[in-house]
């Protein structure tokens, strides 16, 4: 499949004529043909007012059409072979089989959402009788929830497929019945015409109103923010930075009509070793730990950039074991340039804190925009004393505190900022202090994980990728897993609609067979 | 019970000493003894601290003690017996069954979130088993969801009751596990009181933590933004203007760390009457119109204040019959001098509006802060020509808007502001421009009824008390129905957490009898 730097607008493919920009190879460090043709003011409002236009008859369909779009949408991923995967190695420096891997999450997410799409439970249908003989009477009262209207996505860097043009914010956008419009990354241009035409094509073979889905390039602040500033859209799915994030939340609060913006932006997921938990842990643990700290060149939003413990022989063990496994890390190439010079930008204002210790590096062989894994020591003053020592460094860079009690440790959580993730390790001896730990974690992070590392995150259920600001803009939702969609949708109450009109979620005969909350009580079907 | 003047804070009452303000009789337009003390900065401080001093330990108690503590303060506001009517009428000019029936709606609105506390489904309870012999293993994975933190709340003017001191907002917060900061409303502070003292007496008798609930009585452009500005608080509800709930939104989103802000500011909740509706409806429809639109002096926020329909002779007789039953109707006493005036202005800005022709008057006699109802009439070319008429005019008046043809009508619905309700008088001659009509009043309102109107808003599970902006600030959410507490939570996945230290709503036994959703299946107890 040829790759021409063209846009995807509804059913066209467009040459953007506002400039041109080329893809970025982080191992050579060498621009990639073909160049893109980027945006213009018009490109993205014929996206938008095409997205405005398909959204009822998009959202009109049967349940089944949506989960065979998305059905196919997976398939058209897949038929692209190899060539998607060889294009985003030459993009992002990423290994083959963490992309084959990446790919394979992406196809699954999708089908995860058909499935939520064809279970139905994300309508919250929910019906009160009427009351006819009440004082005064109580009307038919029924509510589903529908899609908010057409959102824009922006790729993220550090996912070109699971959280890029067909990632988890698009599929989820999709199955809450809202059309999609991306500005794609420009870490990996080549990888998201790929995937924005593997969408396209589905789209058309389910003979879907085209502006389900549009793709556009550009910049973020200027493209990017006319997207997230356009009437049409409402709603907006970002993984980025925390700058990139906030500017999103500010143009988004300042329309005339705001809208919820959804950023998932930055986080150092502290890790706890607590007395018992590690002991238990021994080298393992600190093996465990770098291994998490360096995969991906720690190039993850849940990267434990942060360790807390207390003062012991056994944290100085886990110190020097974890420089010992760190050494044996070779330099990773990171995404692009620009977060290459942000790492060492970071690892270079830790270097001038006083009070921080370098303990380990990783080693410093690399292929272009190679990043050297590295670790620090402080005692508790000076991560108080330090409150830039919270802000994260995306890339293989943690900090590890020595707290000298318990009391001090807890202070410490107390003051942490929300994250994604906390981790816990611990054993039954640590009941007492995880005991008291745990409720600060709950209000701190999205998910509280024990005895594991935060990395790998399961498209799931249960999963939770959120937290209170500034790891997400909105603790109330998650990234990842099944009530991601819930993030797209509002409730809307019928009362005495005719049969005739209401939703198929509320019809009386219940034809999608959904559970449903009747008169209060939980129904199933 | 002797109204003091006092602040509610934890356990303590407090004389604020920044100013005094007295309540006002708007029937009298006297001011009314006793004076109230104004809180200094240093009083919000500490209600803040002591709820978030008891956000932990007060989520944490069992589901049942939560929900007993809204029964108890049900019990304790009945228990104020007479006292509270008497002061709420001298306060607001509402009549006394109307009071009576505010009272009766508070308490059955504190019973329903006790039972849904006790029903738990607003928990999300999710579990995804452990895979460990899948590669790589799968963890386990448990989603439930907690409150967001303490609250603050702001009474409404126009519910001294249902939407004030122990209202909706307050009830649903408490539910969710959240302590709760009031802001009284200074149009009704005695009332404040009595209601503040009987939840402080709730919280005392159920031993909860004293931060569970404070209220502080001051100035919403200064104690008010205060409070949404403070670190502790962690979301906003708000009833009332368009321009207080956009202050609020503002600060919310500027603060270093974001919070959600629920404000449900403006709707002018058009009527549709189609062709056969109309017809149907007869001089009956007129009366009912009329009853809304007058019903509580206009001032509630799903007051019908515009109406659209066709040119036909139907629609001539509709206004002649609205026009008769107006003018039957006395001006009523609306809540507050302020009230009061805006009205007055608004109806002069309709009477200087060209092409906006005043057909019908309420009755001019009334008492204090009198209000005559009005009726409008105009062409859709005035109306689209006129976006201001779009604006609430919170009181007893509406505008009738007749279009040349059907397309006319559907573009001027796409052209409507977001709103808490959408009605449609219809029978089934109309069903061809009802099904075009109801996907568009789907995405500009929260609730869509037929052959009703929109006043009396059901404390139901059905309920959506919400909608798309300006009518509410975020219209994933509702403030009236059971589900109005999902507006306080977040959810938190628990991964690997020991069962001794998880929730109980997702320990293995399940102690709480909960439908959880288990591998994707919902499984019900």
């Amino acid at each position: 499949m040829q790759i021409t730097g063209d846009m995807i607008i509804g059913s066209q493919l467009v040459r953007g004529n506002a400039g041109q920009q080329q893809a970025y190879n982080p191992s050579t460090k060498a621009q990639l043909d073909p160049g893109f043709g980027l945006a213009s003011s018009a490109d993205v409002e014929r996206a938008c007012e095409l997205a405005a236009a398909a959204f009822d008859p998009y959202r009109a369909l049967p349940l089944e059409q949506r989960a065979a779009f998305l059905e196919a949408i997976a398939e058209q991923v897949l038929a692209i072979g190899p060539a998607l995967i060889e294009r985003a190695q030459l993009e992002t420096g990423l290994p083959q089989a963490r992309l084959e891997g990446e790919r394979m999450r992406t196809v699954t997410q999708l089908r995860l959402f058909a499935k939520v799409v064809r279970d139905g439970r994300f309508l919250g249908a929910t019906i009160d009788s009427a009351l006819p003989d009440r004082a005064p009477p109580r009307p038919d009262l029924r509510l589903a929830k529908i899609g908010l209207g057409p959102v824009a996505v922006f790729g993220a860097s550090n996912f070109p497929l699971a959280f890029s043009v067909a990632g988890g914010d698009t599929a989820s956008a999709l199955a809450a019945g809202c059309p999609v419009v991306v500005k794609a990354h420009t870490a990996h241009l080549g990888t998201s015409e790929l995937v924005g035409r593997a969408v396209q094509r589905a789209a058309l073979d389910c003979g879907l109103p085209e502006g389900v889905f549009s793709m556009v390039y550009g910049d973020g602040r200027s493209i990017g923010q006319q997207l997230v500033g356009h009437p049409a859209i409402k709603a907006v799915g970002f993984t980025g930075s925390r700058q990139g994030g906030t500017a999103l939340m500010r143009t988004a609060a300042s329309r005339p009509e705001p809208i919820p913006v959804y950023a998932e932006m930055s986080s150092v997921n502290p890790v706890f070793l607590l007395p018992a938990g590690l002991a238990a842990g021994g080298a393992t643990l600190a093996q465990g730990f770098v291994d998490s700290l360096t995969m991906g060149v720690g190039q993850f939003c849940t990267n434990p950039g942060l360790v807390f413990g207390l003062a012991s022989a056994e944290l100085d063990g886990f110190v020097a074991a974890s420089t010992e496994a760190l050494a044996a890390k070779g330099a990773g190439t990171m995404l692009t340039a620009g977060i290459h010079e942000a790492y060492n930008s970071g690892i270079a204002r830790f270097g001038s804190t006083t009070g921080l210790t370098q303990v380990a590096r990783g080693g410093e062989q690399g292929v272009g925009c190679a990043a050297q894994a590295a670790l620090y020591l402080c005692d508790a003053e000076t991560f108080i004393g330090n409150p830039d020592l919270q802000d994260e460094v995306f890339g293989p860079a943690a900090i590890v505190v020595r707290f000298s009690d318990e009391q001090q440790l807890l202070r410490a959580a107390e003051g942490l900022h929300g994250q994604l993730t906390a981790t816990v390790h611990a054993q039954a001896a640590d009941q007492a202090i995880a005991a008291k730990l745990l409720p600060i974690l709950e209000r701190k992070a999205g998910r509280v994980l024990f005895n594991g590392f935060p990395t790998g995150v399961e498209v799931a259920h249960a999963m939770v990728h959120g937290g209170p600001f500034p790891a997400t803009s909105d603790s109330r939702s998650t990234s990842v897993g099944a009530t991601a969609i819930d993030r797209f949708l509002r409730p809307v109450c019928y009362q005495n609609v005719p049969e005739g009109l209401l939703p198929e979620a509320l019809r009386d005969d219940n034809p999608l067979r959904l559970a449903r909350v009747q008169d209060g009580e939980l129904k199933t079907a």
